[in-house]
């Protein structure tokens, strides 16, 4: 992160845990910058920020003050059948042509994938008969796959057994399973605002009711909004993104998952987790999912090979634990079970080091694609365009100014031969369509770079009416 | 067939066609040889098969007579909620492990399957990153891959497009898109009474009423039943097998698939035909698909590479016709898509002469086997089981007395490491359940003929009480 936005990011946290009161005035620039050892462009550029979001303002010869924070209502009841997935469907069909410069993609670069030892890999094991088991696995799944998994979250502290493991189609297969399994048409099921937008395709295909829940611009997660709406509503399935959550980027800290979990039992309420990004950080340390800090079984957590290996192997998973034969016998009834060939040569190549060392050149990878993006973006970008980084995975989000349907730039940006993904794909409510999602994961060549340069411009013009 | 069932099967039609009256006399022993060319023992076993089956009757010194047939309700309602597949699942689960003789599995023989030419074309491409799709194919899947199955539908006599076809994960994902596409929960679907189970699942999984019509001991299907039932309840679909019927094994004449398609367009029923065994007949000729007689649309025919390749691959389709953009709707929503990498290996596998080779000998060899499973099975199981032989697929269907429970055999051989499958499957209502299905499609060496040595021990155990 930046240094100004660092700044901005712990002012931020002083104002919304209240620390910082409204109408109290800031440390003047100068005293900030003493106070900080930060230069004064730096602790301007923070203010600036600030500002822009509305949290500060400023009084002319006065200096910076608390904004008077909102109070909105945050949690939101979509009263009207969930009708996104034939959008989804012609946004992906839209795109989906070779041609088309791809910034709307949801995968990364296909290239950061499928590395040399994998595919080594598995060619080795299609010459050989024994690839191929005698009949389908059955629900749950190769249990070598699954025991390799299990060992995954050992290691993250996290007690597992092979038999916790469901293998899917998938990651969107292990979120619709779990959603399944523990829901009914008709009931509540709680979603943040703004989540990719499998999620909501999963509430509609299961005939759910959604409440959401807004972004915390420190947290990620606004816990309040979370009780306010379990307290409200008759909720007893979330789902929830907490790591390089899609699109918006954050991923929440170990203390707001703590007390999220502590939630989740005092309530007895159910979280899906979709942890498909888990792998992606930039940190030494992998982010811990909920699991970890889930006494009482109350989370199901979902992730897959899709953003690491390759989504084309349709290969995902979720840790279901009690509910393992609840979801193997959905599974039974839908898919009947995965491509066997694939999870053998899955366990074989992550049987050795290779994995571990793919993770650490593509983290890398994305992590210097990524921030050539925002340096090149914020640069380009009129300053009234918020650009949301957050050291991991590969999306920027992209705030606009409220003015600029992202809608319209999707479609123009289209007609010139490049994809973005506007925001209503993610937050079906009538606000916040001034966002975009952009993938990064493509390294910036002339091709990209005119990519980039006609979304600025496209966006200019937007702004310019 | 042998020449006394042939005989038999002949005589049977005359009856259920009404040129024979119930209590009409049949031809005398001597006539009917004389008529026939026939040998006597070969009449004499012919009558008594027809006297087994309860379609004549002898009185001493008189000969053999009509039996009057029974007028029985012959739609049946299926007033509870559907719970088979727990069972399914339970049943799968126990005989799954190598040590067991699969005499009970659905797939055929892996080692019929998985040919040396399609190991050494997935080896080979496995090898080239090109094999692997940039991102997963979107619904409805591989161009490539549908062009080809368009182009055998094609073959047969079936106009079809590429765009008819969506590719699934495997041919229970069709059966259960296709469903899905054409129902709400409560609608009410007609099955045939004996029927694959993953149809009673997919019932299941939808929350549908069922209507069951009876297998017609001639025709396959009874499409008086079908009428009938059509007229008393609203069904809007039903879903059906006609060829290599899965577990009786009939095929259906085109003349009944004629005038079952009539009858789709007279009444406007929609039909799912489950046609996975389509490629293992032994006649010269594939057997026609309801698609041939379609005129309006009305048939959604799904079918697989499972039987003929491998059902670890899970690849199927659907020709969905109008139904296209529904149904990959439906399946944006629960697997996104189909292995890529499988798609493109049998694109490149189907499109050299590999296939019809393979299927050559695959046909043949199922042929020979499910001979001598017969041949072996007529010579040791006492004459009161009829053993339901028919020129297609690997499966023999058997009717034991009807005092004998198919699951206490299925639990008996399951002890001594055998599986079989009892038709409690197949058939959800509370009768029949005097049948067995066995998978013929293991050579007979010594371990099969324990095995099989150990059916008929236990079924004669049964039969002495």
């Amino acid at each position: 992160m930046y240094k100004s936005e660092q700044l901005a990011h712990s002012l931020k946290l002083l104002i919304e845990n209240g620390t910082w009161k409204a109408n109290q005035k800031l440390p003047s620039l100068r005293q900030q910058v003493e106070q900080s050892g930060l230069s004064l462009i730096t602790v301007m550029n923070a203010y600036q920020e600030l500002e822009a979001q509305g949290l500060i303002y400023s009084k002319e010869k006065s200096g910076y003050f608390v904004a008077a924070q909102q109070t909105k209502e945050t949690v939101h009841a979509i009263n009207e059948k969930i009708e996104i997935n034939s959008i989804v469907f012609k946004y992906l069909k839209s795109i989906q042509s070779e041609n088309i410069i791809p910034l709307g993609s949801a995968f990364p670069n296909s290239q950061l994938l499928y590395s040399a030892k994998l595919i080594q890999t598995l060619g080795q094991l299609a010459r050989q008969r024994r690839s191929y088991e005698q009949t389908p696995s059955l629900p749950p799944g190769n249990y070598e796959l699954r025991k390799i998994i299990a060992q995954k979250y050992a290691m993250q502290g996290i007690p597992t057994d092979p038999s916790d493991i469901v293998i899917t189609s998938g990651g969107l297969d292990a979120l619709n399973l779990s959603l399944q399994a523990l829901t009914h048409a008709g009931d509540y099921i709680l979603l943040q605002q703004t989540i990719f937008y499998g999620a909501w395709q999963a509430a509609e295909r299961l005939g759910l009711k959604v409440i959401t829940i807004p972004e915390h611009p420190v947290h990620g997660i606004d816990l309040d909004a979370f009780e306010q709406a379990i307290l409200k509503y008759p909720i007893k399935v979330c789902m929830l993104m907490l790591n390089s959550q899609n699109p918006i980027g954050f991923t929440v800290s170990d203390e707001i998952k703590l007390e999220l979990a502590k939630l989740l039992n005092k309530h007895q309420i159910y979280l899906i987790e979709d942890d498909v990004y888990e792998e992606l950080h930039y940190d030494q340390k992998k982010p811990l999912s909920m699991k970890y800090f889930d006494q009482q079984n109350w989370v199901l957590h979902c992730s897959s090979f899709s953003k690491t290996l390759g989504a084309g192997f349709r290969i995902g998973w979720v840790y279901a634990g009690k509910f393992s034969e609840h979801i193997q016998h959905s599974q039974l009834m839908s898919t009947l079970s995965v491509n066997s060939f694939i999870q053998n040569a899955l366990v074989e190549y992550l049987s050795h080091r290779h994995y571990e060392k793919h993770l650490k050149t593509l983290r890398s990878t994305l992590q210097r694609f990524k921030k050539q993006y925002f340096n090149y973006l914020k640069n380009h970008l009129p300053d009234s365009c918020q650009i949301h980084y957050y050291p991991s995975g590969y999306f920027l989000w992209i705030e606009l100014p409220e003015q600029v349907n992202s809608n319209v730039i999707y479609h123009t940006m289209l007609e010139h031969g490049v994809s973005i993904t506007p925001s209503h794909l993610f937050n079906i409510t009538d606000q916040n369509h001034h966002f975009i999602r952009i993938n990064c994961s493509f390294e910036i060549n002339e091709r990209i770079q005119n990519a980039l340069n006609l979304l600025v411009e496209i966006i200019q013009n937007q702004m310019n009416g």
